[in-house]
């Protein structure tokens, strides 16, 4: 297998990158499969704009929704920081899946928080209780169809990394994450535990083995070859994922929770937000005259990209947006204000929503 | 560290052998401190025999016993297969510091038995809830006083060893125990896991950190160093132990529950276990004729070494014994006889208690 580092897919990817990275470790188009999918069921902007662009074995995934029998869909959470918009690529295809059918299952991860020394476990469970989960909770998770768990809190992740642990080696798992022996073995041992976490929805209290899909950056691959091994070695099926285009952070390149100048998050008072998208990485033209006459360019523009990614769910609007951009109609003083303004309207109904989630975490909670 | 592996030592070891791993290891004689403990309680016989002959940070354990302060003992067993004689050593070290005041803890390694390759996870779970904790309650143990975990069940044990898994490396436990690449991930972190159930004893759901000792055997020395410098890592007390001889096999050498023939089982049915003691090794004369005019030897006597490890607690019996074994009174058919009805006797006594233990599990076991 190939040595990939989780960190190095650092985000500002080209499309040629991602035709690379695919061909690197056998990753698919999902174009013919979205084409199928989109007679049928109506597509989550992500899936109708190419940002989800990727996948690996999503046929059993297309056909239980076609054929509407049970499968779940997996994301995980590491509960050091809080869920910014670029986390959101995840939850909202946990979300989309679920309304084609599917059982959602999140791990938050407060072990990885602490063994990739991002901050301690009693802060990470605390924040993952008052904080990650009433935001997961009110993106609008089905309370019947959502099971939420604390890696460290529920005694079944232990024990089901326990028997996947014997089914690979140090070296397999020292090849697939680049680690050496002055890492901790907490870190090893978690490469196994995110195992455990794919697979726990296949447990038999959740009626046994079963089609999981797990939507994932490129860069989180190596995980998915990790456990599509060991599945099949203690007679679980082999889950599928699919692959998503980075949301850019503030100033273009990757938004990372590690460096919360390029994050907006989930629990940003609006006018921070606002002024973030303000002072956000422009594709206009270096002045107003020539924006005019030569246009701008809304695939860099991040201001547009937050449209495209996550605020805008009306293609024709969008495409009006871009268009106008791109001749000039449109500056980026306006772009950004147009951004700042769904995007302060969604933080502030999502804000007020959280805080009735708070009181349903226990619903969600699995123990 | 010396690099040892848990499997190097094989039992028959001689004092010599015993004082250079002392040497080697930095282990103390505990002949002090139990010439001061016996002016003020009576010692095990184990103890009054030199059985248990030597000690690491023994000092304030004795302060706790003097004082009548709060202090634990902790032992674990792991459930690949039955309790035997030889595991007794642990356990009756356990009873005795319990009858000093000491609270016990007794990890059930499940997980030790899987990823060690000695049975599945589900067997093993079975066999501690069926036979294992039924044996260990029918010993003697206080109800109020001893709490018995079953490691991938508690929920604690993997919370606890995420916690020390950042306060070491891999380079360090591979020099501890031997390990090499090729092993699975799986044994590598379950010495973090052993340090997690020695550490158990001070979490803050039992009054936090505590002065804990573990009674061990020699080849178990390389967990007690890992974990000692962890404990200070994380702001706990660094544990003490107690080192014991190794009870012979039923031909010599060491009683390994891997070599059921070497082994007598509580659960034996009594004349099986007569029988294994009637075929045991001997140091009796070649010919009675012999014996009777030259004597025999009861340090290598395997009956006889029954009855000092176990089964005659009267020193002046045994004194009895081995001045008439070694002068040729007492022959080898009557040693055999003498330690084969006293553990048949022990042994119908201890399966009936087993038998009415089954239903206190659940009062023993922590959830």
């Amino acid at each position: 297998m190939t040595k990939v580092s989780v960190d190095e897919v650092k985000g500002e990817l080209t499309d040629k990158d991602y035709q690379a990275l695919m061909k690197e470790f056998g990753i698919d188009p999902i174009d013919s499969y979205l084409k199928k999918l989109a007679e049928k069921v109506e597509l989550a902007p992500m899936y109708r704009r190419g940002i989800v662009f990727g996948h690996r074995d999503f046929g059993p995934i297309y056909e239980a929704i076609i054929h509407k029998k049970q499968f779940a869909v997996l994301t995980g959470f590491n509960p050091s920081g809080n869920i910014h918009l670029g986390n959101l690529m995840f939850l909202k295809q946990a979300l989309f899946f679920q309304s084609l059918g599917a059982d959602v299952f999140i791990p938050i991860s407060n072990d990885e928080t602490y063994v990739f020394r991002k901050g301690n476990l009693e802060d990470a469970t605390k924040n993952a209780i008052e904080n990650v989960i009433p935001d997961i909770i009110a993106l609008g998770f089905d309370e019947k169809k959502t099971k939420i768990f604390i890696s460290t809190k529920h005694p079944k992740v232990y024990e089901l990394a326990v028997k996947l642990s014997a089914k690979t080696t140090i070296s397999t798992i020292k090849a697939i994450f680049g680690f050496n022996d002055s890492t901790n073995p907490g870190q090893l041992f978690y490469t196994i535990v995110q195992a455990a976490h794919i697979l726990f929805p296949q447990l038999e209290e959740f009626d046994g083995p079963k089609h999981v899909v797990v939507p994932i950056g490129i860069d989180q691959d190596p995980y998915m070859r990790l456990v599509r091994d060991i599945a099949e070695k203690v007679g679980l099926i082999k889950p599928s994922s699919t692959y998503h285009k980075f949301a850019p952070g503030i100033f273009g390149g990757k938004m990372s929770g590690s460096k919360p100048e390029t994050c907006i998050f989930l629990n940003e008072s609006p006018n921070i937000a606002k002024n973030k998208i303000m002072k956000s990485f422009s594709g206009g033209a270096p002045t107003l005259k020539e924006h005019r006459e030569k246009g701008g360019n809304p695939d860099i523009d991040v201001a547009y990209q937050y449209l495209r990614f996550f605020l805008e769910d009306d293609d024709k609007k969008l495409k009006e947006l871009y268009d106008g951009y791109k001749s000039g109609n449109i500056t980026t003083g306006e772009m950004k204000s147009i951004a700042a303004e769904k995007l302060v309207a969604f933080l502030k109904d999502h804000q007020k929503k959280k805080e009735k989630a708070k009181d349903k975490v226990d619903k969600f909670l699995l123990h």
